[in-house]
């Protein structure tokens, strides 16, 4: 019986030499574990989000010189892997050189030519381009080479046969999205399944973690093997690849389907592994775990992702300003644990502002980290900068009137917030050895509630895809789980949400951020996270209905405790969407990196302009309607 | 004979409401002008730079009804427009409702169905999805619309047929890249051509400003129309959208080319124009005036762009950090010219490394200029900044061990540029009721010579797609064309580029930036503006074979001059290699957008990962060989 290796390795995106040297040495390993077939994930040589990497001719004939290494190795084990394939004679749409995800079957050092393929590789059918997803830009497919050719994609789309001791074996060779093809008018598993008899499939994939995803792809790629009656092998990457602005774990999560669609093996979250398994599914793998709460997925890819990136930017110290709030805590808590208390500064930074009770907490949570800690008092600084505005002559010299700038209490917040992140965090990061986080989470990454240069700055945002409510999620899993004790205070839980800048904000008084987390948190993920997004139109037409709560899944009767009236309701939302679409884009183009956790993360996955608000004629009719009753 | 009235109208993207209003009163114009046709830009109703506003359910329905208020207004005269449409019972590929990118004919009420279209409106056969471009992303293209209806694109693209005053006319309708079909395999103008007698062409657009690229299109269309023999009307937009992280200028420049595929009109740059011309290119315009240099249509896309910018973000008062070096002057002599000198705050803010000559050179230009101006230093600041880091204890709580933060001369540079920009401009501009600027320039952006939260900050980073030999151009232009007197003084131009944040930045000693701009502005326009872009394998390569500056395009004899040795070389190579694909990605993740000018500007126009450094076996083995000669 056939035994296949599936290789789930640590792709390092942009380097070539590295995942090279890496699939050379996991071949020698399976092929000591007796493997017939060893996979690899789609990509493996290059990494895959490599923005206009892909544009450099000497990266291309890197990844292809590095691939003819890998097909020399193939003797007496055939090697299935992905990477860049380039037709230098052909061009794609946009004038350059022609570039295909490409899917290799490599065998005694020679490729083998899918059966009815004009190229020795199998190519990606169906480009994804969503979210993340730029495959259109970068790779031309097979549905346009098919065109070209005077061809139909049927036809192209064909298994890699191949011989194994003495038995050929048909197999139906699929990457990623190949085999997502619910919205596609081309489903290249049915065109492979209705064709010819397969004797297994695999898909050889590139596919970052998102919450609740694997579920998902467990009843897909199940309801296909069971389908077909064959074995599927999904082998994907661990690793974590950005393009720039947004940053993206991919769990691995590997999977062997059996022919009945039951899974026979899972190699673990965010962790290499060469799992051999037969093809007729003995060898089974013990279970995996029994299922986990999502906010344990969530704090591992949190957890690896910060670990990786870290690696990533050769960074080993970390400044985090600490305010007693949860935000900074939970940020403490998770850095500590990622790179032990010694390498971790915790800052606090009081002002006039700033209560006994959070510099407490932020002493406590500091002690029992155990971690590096200061405190950095600033309004002598703020003072110092207020004085120098407000009492430095302006002269307009076209005239030489003079006249003198007014600091407004508002203007004075930011004043504050800056002072704590561009002048203190910055520069004590610098003096560290390290960087400083941000430790916005995504209800106020929504609406701007921060301050550019000031809160909102740092070298990575790793909170700002959770919304509140999981962050006080992940602050009682790390207690409950990680820690197992009371590392952040229970205090820092209870405390009202405040910036703390002005007297307005005093948390002694139970005053704090102007969120209503409970409904804002959901509010705010129908403009994002929805796969048609929610706007003003939608949310008053479902408000009139009396459908909100259901349609946002936040708690019944929040809304009418919140807002009495319509107006009250309105007012409210028109505050929250002219930030949202205005100053806060503004605000989002200039803030770290995301890492992403749900469906739809700021930055480059969420494609957004600054074009300010807008409100659409039904709505300004439903409005006009619910204001006058 | 027809009159054709070509609409270039000023497109505010994301504001159908606004955008239908201003169609609905060019409309009535056109009637007044004995129009017979007129014709609107592609996406003339909802704009084009959207980002996932395409989204929101509502939008659609928006721009559909608005649509549906233009077709109304067609009585009498034929409405030509781009708008969304949206057909509700199919889907995209992404699971999305299904959006194609639509060019509408209406008269006297109703859509004019193209001859062999299933939809009353053509569709954009070709999708660009390169540099801002993101069609294939939103809309649904002719060519897949044609797969899933089981024909060819090369039936269903077919022209729009209509009578006009007893006689009938058939029109060949393409949008904006169906008129560039270079390197698409489907060439939607040629099946137009080939299968029809077409009495005349019109392309609607929605094109940004790139610098050169009219002429261009001027060489193509021009072609187009003497290969039909018949007159080709192309139609662009006005206005300024964004990606958010990319601003992009659309300068109209809408041109009517005879059938001898001669130029009949031109619409002038950046403004409004209804003109209206006849078919039989009879009622020709005045000649456009003489051809300028590059620089006039730079300088006219910045003053737009900003003026623009502003406006949109409802931003009336500005404030510059001028240090005396030409890039702040610059900036200062633009933003003068658009908003007027008593809306400009220029604020000066001296260190002990900052010389009596920049000082005064600043001061100068604020007088030039007669706007408003301040000095505020920042060496109490800093000195404070510097002794809080240093002398507050950070206690290890784990163990109690106490150390101290040191700042070295790096860290005291940074510490300085953020003090100017975070602490003083931020703080001026809210109290001034404006933004301060960044004044970055894209050789400094390309390698992050800049400090985050410092000069790399600021609202809008306007003259960060130009090299540094533009700048001096600019420079020049502005003194000799726009205010035809010395505003920016001479000893500006002169001094030698220096950030005067160290000793060893002393002006006076003619000590300065890294940088050999003659040569770097080259070298790393070469990194990203080339179509294959170019990686220090290419640049060994040609310097190895000495065609380097003949492939940069800069000055011939400068590589010898600066570097005498390839050791010398190849560490400036790999210097800045690894600060471009390193640090400066970092940067530019947080930085401002940046108005567009080139063929490739920095932000959403050239996407780029943080995957670090990359140095290929071929350059690698090159170096070697190098090194060992």
């Amino acid at each position: 019986m056939l035994n296949i290796a599936m290789a789930q390795m640590e792709v390092l995106p942009g380097h070539p030499d590295k995942n090279t040297a890496r699939i050379l040495s996991l071949i020698e390993e399976a092929r000591k574990k007796r493997a017939d077939i060893v996979i690899f994930p789609e990509m493996a040589v290059p990494g895959y989000l490599l923005g206009d990497t892909w544009e450099q001719t000497s990266f291309l004939q890197d990844c292809e010189s590095f691939g003819r290494d890998i097909i020399a190795a193939s003797h007496g084990i055939v090697v299935m892997f992905g990477n860049i394939a380039v037709d230098w004679s052909r061009k794609n749409n946009d004038g350059r050189v022609r570039k295909y995800n490409a899917f290799f079957t490599a065998q005694n050092g020679h490729l083998i030519q899918p059966d009815n393929m004009p190229y020795p590789y199998v190519i990606k059918t169906l480009m994804p381009n969503y979210r993340e997803f730029d495959d259109t830009r970068h790779f031309f497919s097979l549905q346009k080479l098919a065109r070209e050719l005077g061809t139909t994609p049927n036809h192209l789309i064909s298994p890699v046969s191949l011989k194994i001791r003495d038995t050929r074996y048909s197999i139906g060779c699929l990457l990623c999205e190949d085999g997502w093809s619910d919205n596609y008018e081309l489903q290249p598993f049915e065109v492979l399944r209705q064709n010819n008899p397969i004797d297994f499939f695999v898909n050889i994939s590139a596919s970052p973690y998102t919450l609740g995803k694997n579920e998902k792809r467990n009843r897909v790629f199940g309801w296909q093997a069971k389908t077909a009656a064959a074995p599927l092998f999904y082998v994907n990457a661990i690793g974590l690849q950005n393009n720039g602005k947004t940053i993206y774990t991919f769990d691995g999560s590997s999977t062997a389907y059996t022919k009945d669609g039951t899974i026979h093996a899972v190699s673990p979250e965010y962790q290499e592994d060469l799992a051999v398994v037969s093809l007729d599914g003995q060898n089974q793998r013990p279970a995996s775990a029994p299922p986990e709460p999502p906010i344990a997925h969530i704090y591992r890819a949190l957890h690896y992702g910060i670990r990786r990136f870290l690696e990533n930017i050769h960074m080993k110290k970390v400044v985090i300003g600490i305010s007693g709030g949860i935000d900074s805590a939970v940020a403490a808590a998770l850095y500590a644990d990622i790179i032990g208390p010694e390498n971790l500064l915790l800052v606090n930074m009081p002002s006039v502002f700033n209560s006994q009770t959070t510099q407490g907490l932020s002493r406590t949570l500091a002690e029992n980290l155990g971690c590096q800690y200061m405190v950095v008092p600033i309004q002598q600084s703020v003072d110092h900068t207020i004085e120098q505005l407000e009492n430095t002559p302006v002269v307009l010299l076209k005239n030489g009137a003079e006249s003198h700038l007014h600091v407004s209490s508002f203007v004075a917040e930011n004043i504050q917030a800056r002072d704590r992140s561009a002048r203190i965090l910055a520069g004590a990061a610098a003096a560290f050895g390290g960087g400083f986080t941000c430790n916005a989470n995504k209800a106020e990454t929504t609406v701007g509630y921060s301050t550019l240069y000031g809160d909102q700055s740092g070298f990575l945002a790793a909170l700002a895809d959770l919304w509140k409510y999981q962050i006080y999620e992940l602050a009682d899993y790390m207690n409950q789980t990680v820690y197992q004790r009371e590392v952040i205070p229970q205090g820092i839980m209870d405390i009202v949400p405040s910036a703390e800048l002005s007297s307005k904000q005093n948390v002694d008084e139970g005053k704090g951020d102007p969120l209503k987390y409970p409904y804002h948190d959901y509010l705010f993920r129908s403009f994002v996270e929805r796969w048609q997004k929610a706007s003003p139109q939608d949310i008053l037409e479902w408000y009139a209905a009396g459908t909100l709560e259901e349609n946002l899944g936040c708690r019944p009767g929040l809304v009418r405790q919140y807002f009495p009236t319509a107006q009250s309701f309105i007012e409210d939302l028109e505050r929250w969407w002219n930030l949202f679409t205005g100053m806060a884009v503004a605000k989002r183009i200039q803030s770290p990196p995301v890492l992403a956790i749900s469906r739809r993360a700021y930055g480059f996955d969420h494609r957004e302009a600054q074009n300010g608000p807008y409100y659409t004629r039904k709505y300004l009719q439903l409005k006009n309607t619910l204001l006058q009753q």
